[in-house]
């Protein structure tokens, strides 16, 4: 019985019935038991290797979760202390249901899984990732690296003054300095509170929340097939970019400097408004100049479904974006950074949740073998041009057909016409999703197949018909 | 192999190999299948099942994840649809690694399991429970459900203005309303920008951040043992009341009132500070005559450590707080929040992780067979009289011991020989941690028994001997 426990890491663990666990219960070391100073050369070892992919300054030592037990921590150097600071494995059971600090005391395992599953899909430019437990902290928390990067460049260096030190704790500047994140009309990026400030999809996700004084661009408003309106489209992304500059300046002269600038490469919730790759260097190239962060908010678009695994490497781009942040499909939250966005003072109890990234690992085996990426592309083609036939032949009732990979969508003529055909898709047993104003998305598992496509098609196409 | 999926809902699963994912691969449903209309009466009772417990309106249908497979979803009615929108279960593997839109489409077992596990220890007044993927998500949630609730008491009625409604898309009031959250000087809530907003424990969680003008009442500063300075210590309380007081008719003043009071029952990271019941009883009437929401965040305290489940049932009121707030014990994040602070508009994709839920079923399931809560009593009495001979002792090292059950501290002489203290007991294999400017903490598991005690009093001994 002294071997029931098993690691949370390791996709295999079976259940403890409640007679076993009484047993259990009864097992434990009779007393701490040291062999090397602390932290000792395994947890130094492994620290290093961490401390190439994330920020390791809080790190105590490594844990062997498997050999803990009861009041008592084993680290990876085989160290067993009495833990009289045991806030997260609070009862013999949590050696099975582990949470651990991750900021603190990682697993053993926890470098090798990182490299094997979020590394080994890093956007270029990007070698260090930084976990976290939803979309909405993901974002939070990259806010935070930017405002802490653009003030430290601001400074000089990184050490705060006393001044900094004090108004700090009482909510004001330069403590806490009147910096802004620019977003887009349209976008989404979370309902936490500094997420909500750049989230202006729905009223209904930001009324009754206090919210800050922070710029809002307009995001550009296409016309579609993109190639078929090159002039006009281009026009209107000028103008954007245009209103862009306008604002970072505006906002320098109120007190308010943008510290980044936060956009997803295609607007979701907002309605799926996509913007040309010409968009979004033109947008990079201005943060640059300007000196504010560049902040691409994957967790919608991100993982595969556009095709490619980040949809803005349809940009093209030696050196995209400054942060990426992650959620959703890639089943644990977080986000990439640079270098020079070191996010030292980035910090909680969890952060993320290590079991995430070895399922993760699993997905991105079955997307290489299977080679999702290229199936994605091949069903979101036919898709796109069963929209574009549907859309010529209900000419008054869709419009603006777009997409890249699956990850597509179509206008319908009103907003009680997307929501009846919707409810009629699910009779007939197909599930779609509405988006924006009168959108309907289309948002298939990236096992969606060409007969799977032309399935839906045909219904699609049953359910037009009655509308019609 | 038709068969190889697992719930992940049960805390039984087994690996499966990548050989066997090929074969699995192929195996899909051969199109959509239609048993009743949806909702059927399985999703419509469960609906009404999980109402009585938490918000239901983004709610769906509840799915059979067993069932589910490739681009199939299966609800609990026997209906199965072509999912167009499989937002959270990307691939087949995903059934093993699911992690289930909650808000949207929970899995049949999550009403009973919710009651098994969060109600069962719902606090006193409290019958409805919000769950959460982490500390943070969860206050800021409480927030936003502080705020929503704070504005429909003012307009008498929920329904927004059309005002209310396009200004709290720019940002600005009325729609996004300049509401504050009073908390306390040695408050910590989180990092999130609105709960960083209102922690003020230390300058570093908070540097370079923007903010929220939002009053910050002073924390009692009491002599301990609480009970040999009685005068002292209700003259500190009553100042501290007055200031709360004062702070309120400020803001409510300056056009920013107070929507709703945060406080801990024991400022952990802040340094173990403790208040009188009298002091909170006061607290929570204070909030009741100005109209703001009372939130109890029990992050820290919840789930035993103080004897009693939450820490806030010592101060014995029937009807203690409108919010209740947890996370790291409890395994999951989540409020509690009184029927009419219904949070129809929180929401989010995760809304936390069901396995949570099960597990800490299991949890609560120990805690009760072995009488663990008398058992943290019983220790707790042990170390804290350890602690009061230790600091008889040795005056000029120890002072201000403290403690309800294990959740205990003390104060040393200075930072350093705190730091020094802490590593000492490392090596002789005791982990201590430390809180406030030159607290230890003292933070045990539950099984913590009084022979562990003995244990760590006698190394604690020996390290303080050195230090003398």
């Amino acid at each position: 019985p002294d071997r029931l426990m098993i690691s949370p890491y390791i996709p295999c663990c079976r259940y403890v019935s409640k007679a076993a666990a009484k047993t259990q219960m009864e097992f434990e070391y009779d007393g701490p038991s040291m062999k090397t100073e602390v932290p000792g050369p395994r947890s130094k070892e492994l620290t290093k290797q961490l401390g190439e992919m994330q920020n390791v300054g809080a790190i105590n030592f490594f844990c062997n979760y498997e050999e803990s037990r009861g009041n008592y921590l084993v680290d990876v150097d085989g160290n067993r202390m009495l833990d009289y600071r045991h806030l997260l494995h609070p009862y013999w059971l949590s050696a099975f249901v582990n949470r651990p600090a991750l900021g603190i005391m990682p697993p053993e395992n926890f470098p090798e899984k990182l490299s094997e599953s979020l590394l080994s899909v890093a956007p270029s430019g990007m070698s260090r990732v930084q976990t976290m437990a939803c979309g909405s902290c993901s974002n939070e928390n990259a806010y935070k690296a930017m405002f802490i990067w653009y003030r430290n460049k601001e400074r000089g260096h990184n050490i705060p003054s006393d001044e900094d030190m004090s108004s700090c704790m009482i909510n004001q500047s330069p403590g806490c300095p009147d910096l802004s994140i620019l977003s887009f009309m349209g976008g989404f990026h979370g309902r936490t509170m500094g997420c909500l400030a750049t989230t202006h999809s729905k009223a209904i996700h930001k009324l009754d929340v206090p919210s800050f004084d922070w710029p809002i661009a307009p995001f550009p408003k296409l016309k579609y097939p993109l190639e078929e309106f090159k002039r006009e489209n281009a026009q209107e992304e000028a103008r954007c970019l245009e209103e862009v500059e306008d604002l970072i300046v505006q906002w320098r002269q109120k007190g308010r400097p943008v510290a980044g600038i936060v956009i997803e490469p295609i607007q979701a919730e907002g309605g799926d408004n996509h913007a040309t790759p010409d968009f979004f260097k033109k947008l990079r190239n201005i943060a640059r100049k300007h000196g504010s962060a560049f902040h691409v908010d994957e967790v919608q678009t991100g993982g595969g479904a556009t095709g490619k695994f980040w949809a803005h490497e349809h940009w093209g781009m030696d050196d995209p974006a400054d942060i990426v942040s992650f959620s959703k499909k890639m089943l644990t939250g977080g986000f990439y950074h640079k270098d020079e966005l070191q996010a030292y003072r980035i910090f909680n109890t969890w952060m993320g949740d290590p079991s995430k990234n070895l399922f993760l690992a699993e997905v991105l085996n079955v997307i290489r073998r299977e080679n999702l990426l290229e199936e994605v592309t091949r069903s979101g083609k036919t898709l796109l041009q069963g929209l574009y036939q549907l859309q010529d032949q209900y000419p008054n009732m869709l419009s603006s057909a777009r997409g890249q990979g699956t990850f597509c969508a179509i206008d319908i003529r009103d907003d009680a016409t997307r929501n009846s055909i919707i409810l009629k898709a699910r009779d007939k047993g197909v599930l779609l999703g509405g988006c924006g104003e009168r959108s309907i998305r289309f948002r298939p598992a990236l096992v969606f197949k060409e007969y799977h496509v032309h399935m839906f098609l045909n219904v699609f196409s049953d359910v037009l018909a009655e509308h019609n």
